[in-house]
């Protein structure tokens, strides 16, 4: 099974990033796990597949109506905003491009369950989470966080 | 049907605090609603009990194990943390009394869902919160927040 | 804590019948738990503050939206269908009323936690539940099956 | 998208059976969902696996722990038996292979969703399920309902 990496966040002036981190966790092999819907989640996509990586989306209706077209796999859950709680557990790390009060409880659920955190700066200032500086940069301290919880 | 208030958090050195908001939000005849549990939740049941309140508990497991002696309706819901978004959804207002990451996500569901929260200080910092200096303030700032959204 | 029976179902034709079910169960002292929306839900709840009991209503969504009138306190869960699971955990016994498939999937996972589950005739055939002809013999049955699980 | 069939059940006696299905579905290109954990789970996974396909497996608890070695994508939902509305919510069509109580709730609530649901005989009777004699006759009955659905 290949390293998973959830990338969670919002906002349309973070969808440049998002999808540099989706490529960049593509070309490293990383499959992208993300709530599925748009902006953030969708631009992480469309990174991983522009670089012919997989894709997850874990979408919170009933149906997949709102899915964003990048996704390889779908999931349902019909939970509404608590499948944040899937989307950050099926990582074995999680980056956060923006983002506002959904990703605050995403940042929470993920601390809780000891996945590991990358915030791109700028973004929430949470206690316990890593910050990185570039795309690049959170992308490498996610592998190298997820690797390391997978050794142990 | 009373008002209800959910207070969240944790920590043993949070419980006096969250006692005395759980006593005064009784007094003022809300409902408390609480994660069932130990800490900053069987404080604030508790103090509810004092006044003569009523207490409701929203668990995370399956059976009642775990749950505090000062409920007087359990709620046994089986989905984990994902529990947490149930616990701010069924509180008219939300009052943070300490607590680390599972409260943080609690906060940031119930500004998802458009719940107030006022954060008892100290406290997480969180942007769109009200900050309360001491229990009764966090208490009727709650009460006010909570009457104004069912006047809406 | 007084014991907590759940009444599950749906359809019209069964209101009367969910009615004096959750009669019988206040008049003995039960809290009734439901799902808090209408019909068989709504019946129950009515029934049990006819004889001024407590209610309980366990609901889908991400507000009040939908609830019935009869219940003393509401949560509200916002996980969708997933709220059947936390509706019969709640429950000492459940108390199945006519219903469709959101009645099976209550049985199903009432069945899973252990939970006593009484059908009410006419109603879902599924072994290991156990069948009840009038209301009092169903209310009679839930509360002998709770008492025993209480006391083991 | 490939066409996703969520195959659900229990019971070491239906494993073969479970694993003709999953390698039936895979060499009709469907991605098999499940629960992702063991015996009609895994051996559904093992059989997708066997024919080249892909298998996605929705965990009930916080961990990776109890998944079956033949998962291509992990997703960890945190919700307990909650997960059971994703496992089916994510199929376009349902597949049930023996089973018990979890299983019945997973019917009912792909029937409550409107997803085709193929019971494998012998099975639960459940009326609006439709019913195979054989994996290949469950396989063929599930994807033309799948496509039947995607085409409306």
């Amino acid at each position: 099974m290949a390293l998973q990496v959830s990338v969670v966040g919002s906002g349309a002036e973070n969808e440049q990033r998002a999808e540099t981190v989706g490529r960049l966790l593509a070309e490293r092999g990383a499959t992208v796990v993300t709530g599925g819907r748009g902006e953030v989640m969708a631009a992480a996509a469309r990174g991983a597949k522009s670089a012919g990586g997989t894709t997850i989306g874990i979408l919170p209706g009933e149906t997949r109506d709102g899915a964003n077209p990048w996704l390889d796999h779908v999931v349902v859950t019909g939970i509404g905003h608590a499948r944040n709680l899937a989307v950050v557990a099926s990582g074995d790390a999680v980056i956060a491009v923006g983002g506002r009060y959904g990703t605050l409880a995403e940042i929470g659920f993920a601390l809780t369950l000891g996945r590991p955190v990358v915030v791109l700066e700028p973004g929430w200032e949470v206690e316990g989470t890593q910050r990185a500086r570039t795309p690049l940069e959170a992308v490498e301290f996610a592998l190298a966080a997820a690797r390391h919880i997978s050794d142990t």
